[in-house]
């Protein structure tokens, strides 16, 4: 069916957000129960004051993991994270989950056990239930899929579209730990291969491995901001990397930004392992992906609310559109950002 | 990760089900929000009079589809088709659906746009919004994961438990014909394979052919129920065979069952077909999956309004348990329901 084609355009040509905008671009939404669909972290269903926020994932092995250094139990509690993470950057609270998963004759009971286990956990710590799901088999690897359901008042939901000029752009945590986290991974992965007789090096980095083997979403910042009384006017989750998330939400909003090289937070332990691996750290914390931290706008009335916050760091401000999307590095020089995603993170001799 | 285990259980020592059953028996509902979690055809959510209905379903490529004679178009429109019916089968309405799905280098865009076209036309003709989804990449097939979403009045939902002793049971449509479809194409593609000269010949078996490649769900049953003021005590879709089905509807409703083979609605051309495969009609019925047609059951006092319908067949009623599940043979002798699915099917003389 699929070879009988003439005209044959790869996929690679569009890339992921161009596939996703050149097949949802001519739908036309038929219900009022559904006041998003596409085009955020999450669609947004409902009638009353009281929606409905949903969001879905999908995890491949070979694609998004690799159970040769990835503990099934932490891939289960990932999975869930990554999910919850997208309601909460609607600025809503997750309640219920539904988990399909595919499975080949490779993995034992035992091994599933582990998986949900994980999944559990994370149903405990974030308070969801798990309602539903499927189990398959599959004829090669491990496919995870789940979707995240939550609750949130209609007029205090954060869109990726509300930024408006001069708000403070926020970020909550730190950033590019996840991304070394990986890369030391797969720096064992082939140290380990090469000669199986070297055990692997991990000492000395557990937070980076912990951000890449076992994130956590920020319910605890969406508690807090609801308790400042803070709704933030835009709001995406920094799975992709900084960079391309703050593209997504200066596009959606129709503004530009401005954000500075020096405010961008990092742990210690990033800057350290980015030279260690010959890694520019701010190209890590702007490119590195699976952060799961926030990034959102707020009115520059609320600076003062903010501005001592140990979780939250403003690193910029949003301006007109035509100013574009600018990174000011310390030395006062401005670049255009670019959603480079990890492609970016070329070594810097190469 | 994997092979540390020393105590190996294998999947297929619990099945589907069981595997289902041993993973979410601890489960401990936290919200008042989650009026009903894992175990039926969707899950139910919400607070007030009008619930949320989700229901979730993975397909993959080389276990619930083959891509050598299934079309993308009718791909994509029976994967959306597959879960509205579980919507259906709460006796709610579908409102909107989530789409992810993974995809090799080996489709191009015009391959994922024939698949897009089926699923948009899911949507325009049982009246869904597209809301939402992943689109990831595979390392081999193709992956599709489906979350459809509905709204149903918290009183009239139909659950897999309410069936009563005395109740009828009813069947919409007719069985088998979905799985007589799939052995004709099978045969084909083997006659193909065999010899790739020969043409498959699937003339003079459009019906069946269309169960399988096109299926349909129920809502105009639903919307007919509702019209004739009927709410069934107990409902669930026929996707893995009828016997299946009903040995969940009657172990959740703690009750027993009599259904009657010479009820079973068959097309006449699945009665022909099967005996061109040298297969049991009614085996066909009661154990070929993929029907998509709703099994429910009703109080007897609503026997004058359904006994000439002419989409719903009364095909028996609901005993005691103590009864046992059994269907009469048209000798009037007694078996056993098993739910054999698929591997029920052995040739008559094998």
């Amino acid at each position: 069916m699929i070879e009988d084609k003439n005209n044959r355009t790869e996929l690679n040509e569009l890339g992921e957000f161009g596939l996703i905008e050149y097949l949802t671009k001519n739908i036309e939404l038929k219900h009022t129960s559904t006041i998003k669909g596409v085009g955020d972290d999450a669609a947004i269903i409902g009638e009353g004051e009281k929606v409905r926020v949903v969001t879905t994932d999908m995890l491949l092995e070979g694609v998004h993991f690799d159970l040769s250094y990835v503990p099934l139990k932490h891939l289960g509690y990932k999975a869930v994270v990554c999910n919850l993470s997208d309601v909460y950057a609607m600025n809503a609270v997750a309640e219920q989950i539904t988990v399909s998963i595919a499975l080949s004759n490779r993995f034992s009971l035992e091994a599933v056990e582990e998986l949900y286990a994980g999944i559990y956990l994370a149903c405990e710590k974030y308070n969801v239930d798990l309602v539903g799901g499927d189990t398959t088999s599959s004829l090669s690897g491990l496919v995870i899929s789940i979707t995240a359901i939550g609750t949130g008042k209609k007029e205090t939901i954060s869109y990726r579209s509300g930024a408006k000029n001069n708000d403070l752009i926020c970020v909550t945590g730190d950033l590019g730990a996840a991304y070394l986290g990986l890369q030391i991974l797969e720096r064992e992965k082939k140290v380990f291969m090469d000669n199986p007789n070297i055990q692997p090096d991990l000492g000395g980095h557990d937070y980076l491995l912990e951000r890449q083997l076992k994130p956590e979403a920020r319910k605890d910042v969406i508690n807090m901001l609801a308790g400042m009384k803070i709704v933030p006017t835009s709001m995406i989750d920094i799975s992709d990397g900084l960079s391309s998330e703050l593209i997504h939400l200066c596009r959606n909003s129709e503004v530009g930004c401005n954000v500075y090289d020096e405010k961008l937070p990092m742990d210690t332990s990033v800057i350290q392992t980015a030279r260690d691996f010959n890694l520019d750290p701010s190209v890590c914390a702007l490119n590195g992906g699976e952060d799961y931290e926030l990034l959102f706008t707020v009115d520059m009335s609320e600076h003062e609310k903010l501005k001592n916050n140990p979780d939250i760091t403003i690193i910029g401000h949003i301006t007109e559109a035509e100013g574009g999307m600018n990174i000011i590095t310390r030395d006062g020089r401005q670049h255009e950002l670019t959603a480079q995603g990890w492609n970016a993170l070329l070594k810097k001799d190469d």
